[in-house]
């Protein structure tokens, strides 16, 4: 951690913090500049909290040069992280996975109907929300514990391990029980008590980024998770925040050679959420993959004018299953599989 | 809701629509236009997904005319809503409330010795945090129930009523007994269960801004809490996040007038987290009254630099002293007092 | 467009706005609403100032339904358009075009250096900044017209045709002279003198999209030129402006179909500017095309550590060099060529 | 400046590095870290290339320590600079100073009779647009100089010096000769030759701030003008671009004490741009000068429903002439005169 001083710090001052940050075990070598006094603090940091050594008068600037995170870096855990879903792996140089299937479930009827169909496109596991985090308390809220029977139903019929978003830990037992991958929200990225929760489990648990995360930030969620217990993390993003008004998100797919060459764990992309329209999925399903990304979380809807939310970014299964041989392509002109 | 088709879509699937819309008891009025065609509809489109309307290959765009809230709504209820903490009510042309306290919670002791230097300064209500979220599990995650129980004692000693955050529902019950104004933080303000958890109770919930959301969602997330039964909410802008590198987030002011014009709700600023540092806090603070704020909610610690957390955005009480008369001046000449 | 004015509006106020919209030649048509009257406007609203009507105390809402932009809009001019450059085409499904070169051009010796480097990979197109635009006053400003003639001599002895920066008018002489293809800068996209100048030249125009311009302003901004008399625009997306700290901008690839699906012009991707780091190039090369880009502009370098300006984001021509097979085999996979 | 590599990083590649630093007649100070390698380096920093350093793949963190500016520094230049406009000054602990006109000069009889108004509601400055940057090419363009001949005609009869935007350097003779402050508008912050133009004469020049760039980028585009040997700038803040879609921009008032704290330029805030909307502008100017800004700049209109430009966001002089006395309560409440 690196410290600036104000020249007119006294000397007095400045000893009373070197005693204190010695008395905490950390090195402080002092770097003698013109404009500024500057400690290089060594040693174990990451317990110090950078805002409380701000609030001195004399301090200008704390820079943190270590990454916060541990459990999630590459540099202490070179190999690729798998995660196992049913029977096959995500994550590495496995096979790239697709998930897809409708917003919300309408329906037994509808959920295995979709399934179906997305199954035939090539997708292996199937996506469907029952409990929904919805901006106006006037819309449709899910189906709940009924969509997640609806799920299982769904599950049976095709063989498709099944996805759906938990956004409360007083459900966790219900995930746990019928799920194969828990889905943690945009929104409720920073729940931490969620976080500890699903930690506490070795469920696969699939963490979207917030819609204005920073990638740190992001990485410090999934931090939570794998520091509670739980290795099984796959990282998925879905488009950030941002100015742009022909899109409903911003995706920077840049993130992708981020998180492979800074943690070691799996990265999925949600082009659905991403640009909130179904005529840009194609273009940006395929970047994702030339990108290096693991697996695609895609919605798809048999009729999405009439689907209960998210019709307009939903792929009919006729364009899921033009998109999959470009997507085959792209993949192995990259070296991997799909 | 308006909504534009393509000038080449078959007259017989815009009857489709059409008769859809008017099935659901909508009006359709068409408007003949040389680019495209166009729907307005009237009545109840509340209940209308955009999404879906949107997913239709031959519509273009889709518009909402009017305002997804209701009860939060000023056209709805000119007057404005007043909420009721101990002996005194927060809103409209009420004394202007100053919050004042520690981000966390460090002890019993240390709690009544800030809770004391405070209300000297002239805060009439004690916050703190005993549940902390932290951007890293690595970090002092907060005293919890014993910081609640700390915070009661302070209130016993100063008679200051508390405010603290809640992060989770199953502690509901504890802050409905001891806490005076319960805090929705920025992070939980799309915590949906939590929500309609704490609109269950008749308690003042303060609701922060989340750090991307937009003012409509913001309001969106205050119409769950009124719409699960508890008028008494009190909205918190905290800065938003952007590019900026100067300071920790970005606060626009004009929230302020904004939310005076579309709700009926009390605001409060938070300048501590809007600017990350303790230099910058009085003149947003005097700027947060004279744009009409109805309160400031400010971290102070007696000892910043051994604060465990946020020590940089915390005014030392000498500096909320200065502060004060300044604020009270700025107050009368926009006609309150503080 | 679409006007919505509230209910308490009278009559009579109605009545001359009315007639003030039909005394320009456009169509009004009234919507009756529950909570709202409605104007719908047809007949060409291009020249409307939307800021005034909303000006009005009775208006809440204006919407724009109609694009502004007429020239490079697809609707009008369905076929792609081509951009002739020396004795190639850039665009539609043309070969994917490589411009690659440094940052800064530094002697004669070194653009000739780098130059012969970048062809051997592939690339059809030099790059070199002769003007550079600098945050800092203090920082290296490029070499000038020195610079536009070494660019020259590089030219002559690799025969790629070359591509620099133009930062006002002043010298758009030199340029045209000089130079094969013309670039505007991200900084300059909105300085509509040099839009205007360059548009009375016929040179190709790669015009860059400013760091927090919407698609929208950005295509206004090409419309700039087009309707000047230059048909021979080639849009190129460098990351946009965002929160995130790990890369230098954020670059979303939906642009890629967006400007597809709504102009006819061809767009380039400058994966160096977006990331500000070359270990991320490569996968966000692969990306572009697998999005469907026209091109990539490519910072090169071959002594990155030693270069005068963007160091960090040049990749060596021997990773360049390792890039291009993979870039060639995600085009075929896409159905193109590079 | 700190620079961190890897630990991998061979010794001869960490000697090569020193070498070179000290042979550019800096000091470098190592400083032994468990996972890294540090150097802190000292000296004149300035005209090092942090990229070019970054480029390096042994190179983690690059940091700049000391800030990039210098005339425009507060640490160097502790007395506030005062700009000297007709017969008054800006800045410092001056008058607080209002600006106020049309966006656009629609006449010379409009700008007369409006500058008449302002200055009867104490306006001190008249603003007005000749040369306009507009979005949309089809849009009004500006009188041009028939514009500035208005403007002066206006000077003549009200007495009121004038400030018009400048946008292009081949009508910087026009601008010199006559106008008072000649303003850099947000697109031009950073036209680089049009700041060294208006660098090299003695007018004040007002320099907007652009929609997306940082403050440290702001104050290096005064930089520009400063060292190019005008002392004369004014800086104004007009909002900058966010998410929000209830304002036109998002405008963070903890720029006034920032800019206050880090340079000694006078600093302008703009309501109008930074709200688009009239109903916004005493909220924020009220709050504009608590915060400590040294002057306003407000579009004002005597019937914006039929001004050219920004009608929504112009206040009638009769509402402009409510805001003065609460503004000058609020100026006397922080000891300041309006």
């Amino acid at each position: 951690m690196i410290i600036t001083m104000k020249k007119e710090m006294p000397r007095e001052e400045m000893g009373k913090m070197r005693a204190h940050f010695e008395s905490l075990g950390l090195q402080v070598h002092e770097i003698p500049a013109d404009e500024f006094y500057i400690f290089g603090l060594t040693g174990d940091t990451a317990s110090l909290d950078e805002s409380s050594i701000k609030a001195s008068p004399w301090v200008e600037v704390v820079r943190r040069i270590s990454v916060p995170y541990k459990l999630a870096n590459r540099a202490f855990h070179p190999e690729d992280s798998l995660v196992q879903v049913a029977d096959f792996k995500i994550g590495g140089q496995e096979k790239i996975v697709l998930m897809a299937g409708p917003c919300s479930v309408e329906s037994e009827e509808q959920i295995i109907r979709i399934g179906t169909a997305v199954k035939e496109c090539g997708a292996s596991v199937l996506r469907g929300g029952a409990y929904k985090p919805r901006t106006s308390p006037y819309s449709f809220q899910g189906l709940g514990y009924e969509g997640i029977l609806a799920m299982k139903k769904a599950k049976e019929k095709t063989g498709l391990p099944i996805i759906s978003e938990l956004m409360s830990s007083d459900k966790l037992e219900e995930f746990v029980e019928n799920v194969d991958i828990i889905q943690i929200g945009a929104r409720n990225m920073q729940n931490y008590d969620l976080l500890k929760a699903v930690g506490r489990t070795k469920k696969p648990i699939l963490l979207k980024r917030a819609l204005s995360a920073t990638i740190e930030e992001w990485i410090m969620s999934a931090e939570y998770i794998l520091s509670s217990g739980n290795p099984n993390v796959i990282l998925c993003e879905r488009g950030i925040r941002g100015f742009e008004k022909y899109t409903r998100n911003t995706m920077d797919l840049a993130v992708v050679p981020i998180i492979k060459q800074r943690t070691h764990l799996p990265i999925v992309i949600d082009p659905s959420h991403a640009t909130g329209d179904w005529k840009l999925i194609e273009a940006v399903s395929l970047a994702s993959i030339a990108a290096g990304a693991d697996g695609l979380l895609i919605e798809a809807h048999d009729n999405p004018e009439k689907a209960w939310s998210d019709g307009a970014q939903s792929l009919k299964p006729e364009k899921l299953k033009e998109l999959i041989p470009k997507a085959k392509l792209v993949a192995k002109a990259i070296g991997r599989e799909l």
